[in-house]
């Protein structure tokens, strides 16, 4: 696809008004890796911009199974009943190498992506800069452009999506299947630290109790982790999905924490500081991955990590014989 | 100091001998940031390496106040009675904006210094690659070759420095004071992930009620923060070092994990693993310092920012043209 400077100002246009067909394109133009088309979907952003920030924007990480989907598409549909807009997106780190998607169709959330006020948005390709992640921030911003007024990231909390997670959206709800303690330690280390809310799932019929006991343990745990003073102590919300129980006061924290932010002009502050660290980190992940690109360099590195682990060098000195 | 070919396989004689002096004066070279220098401490290294690995790797962490010295002077006094001899070192992060050192003076650690079987090493300047941990660590390999057989490395929890001193030793206690919940929330996050142990400090007294109920805290954090399956599971104990209550149990437990490693054949892995992540690390730092360091990119990055945090760019959009 190629596309001029008055298409993209068409496209801009329709986007704002709301159309469904013009982001579908704009985000497929996101997710092209060719030059120009890269240019195009810089050029685009930059005049959509100043129309986004609108949105809530929810970030949701479990691991598989635990119950995500089934969240999502009753959550959303509370929200559509609220009169809201919702889109759907989904940061899947896996699928880079298996070229899969963890939304591979949409009857994951069945009723929800029947509904005009939705969008369901499966995992992106990647292949350029950033990849994955830098496209699902970008269709973020599309979707506030067009008038969504919550766009929910998934992702699984796997790998380093949460550490993503964290730097693209105003709120992190870590949702945990209730199981016995040690089902628990399954949950990665590092996605605590993040989290905003935990959200216990299934908490209906037989798993009830397990699910109350899981809560109390994060709760504990949750304190200990919180700094003091902290404007925000992270709730541990129960919930059932297929009952629709708790959701509802689950989406009550969730604004209460956004204009806990806005009242105190801490929003438009972190997602500034969000969009400087997402910067750096994009180049600094590139200049790394150029150093290691270099077969030279990496060939070097390759022979020097052997002397180390065989005992013949330390670190330090193979660091400086690596960057000579 | 300028040191030749004999003088540096001399001074290696020396080292694995057990001298002190020698010791001293090689941690000097090692710390020095003369070219010249760096070549003899290299070709040291090297030479000593093969003698090396033979102590127990001990890492000590916790904020300030919660009695690290006080317990490492026990500890110390208590590993010599059973007739090993102890090194002590320290990673200080601030130390290298400061220009100061957590270990100013032996006073610190009053008897254990006086004692001809412990050897206390301040915190090392920096200024190189690596800078301080880098430093401590060799100092460290250092230590083994002069024949001690337990190093303890001791840090403030702030800053990287956990994440260095886990790449470094072999069983890091993290050491917790007894507090109220809020003083407990003080706790930094990530601090936990890399404990073998949790030690709660001042374990006497009228804070042993606060103590027990401490540990009762993170003993249930811990188990939560476990993974399923894992051959160690952290285990919290409560210790008084005025009392000397505690800290033959402490020891106990890490003699424990050592052997466990031993037994199957995990401490030399890990160890392997450690230096090339150390190799990997201290490469890949370099290599960002280096791209921040060159005027025009620093220049451009700091323009991207500005445009990224007042909303003209998108981050990734910004990164591509960073990296043009």
């Amino acid at each position: 696809m190629t596309i001029n400077a008055a298409q993209i100002k068409a496209l801009a246009a329709q986007i704002k008004k709301g159309s469904r067909l013009a982001l579908s394109r704009a985000i497929t133009l996101i997710e092209s890796t060719t030059a120009a088309d890269r240019t195009a979907a810089g050029q685009l952003l930059q005049s959509l911009l100043p129309h986004t920030g609108g949105s809530i924007r929810l970030g949701l990480t479990g691991a598989p199974g635990c119950g995500k989907s089934t969240l999502i598409d009753q959550l959303g549909l509370n929200l559509i009943t609220l009169g809201k807009r919702v889109a759907v997106l989904a940061i899947d780190p896996s699928s880079t190498k298996s070229g899969g998607s963890i939304l591979a169709d949409k009857t994951r959330m069945g009723r929800l992506s029947a509904l005009e006020s939705a969008f369901i948005r499966p995992s992106p390709s990647s292949g350029k800069l950033g990849g994955d992640a830098r496209n699902t921030h970008e269709t973020l911003l599309l979707c506030e452009a067009a008038g969504f007024d919550v766009v929910i990231v998934e992702t699984v909390g796997i790998g380093q999506s949460e550490a993503v997670i964290a730097d693209i959206v105003d709120f992190v709800a870590i949702l945990i299947q209730p199981g016995t303690g040690d089902e628990l330690q399954g949950l990665k280390r590092g996605v605590l630290e993040i989290a905003n809310m935990i959200v216990v799932t299934k908490s209906d019929g037989e798993g009830l109790i397990a699910a109350a006991r899981t809560a109390g343990d994060y709760a504990g745990t949750l304190h200990i982790m919180t700094a003091p003073g902290s404007p925000w102590d992270p709730p541990v919300q129960q919930v059932s999905a297929i009952e629709n129980q708790g959701l509802d006061e689950m989406w009550v924290q969730i604004e209460r924490h956004q204009n806990l932010l806005n009242e105190k002009g801490m929003l438009e502050e972190i997602r500034r500081d969000q969009a400087a660290r997402r910067l750096r980190v994009l180049v600094e992940e590139e200049v790394l991955a150029r150093f290691h690109r270099d077969e030279k360099n990496s060939a070097k590195l390759q022979k020097l990590e052997r002397m180390v682990r065989s005992g013949e060098l330390t670190p330090g000195v193979a660091a400086d014989d690596a960057l000579k």
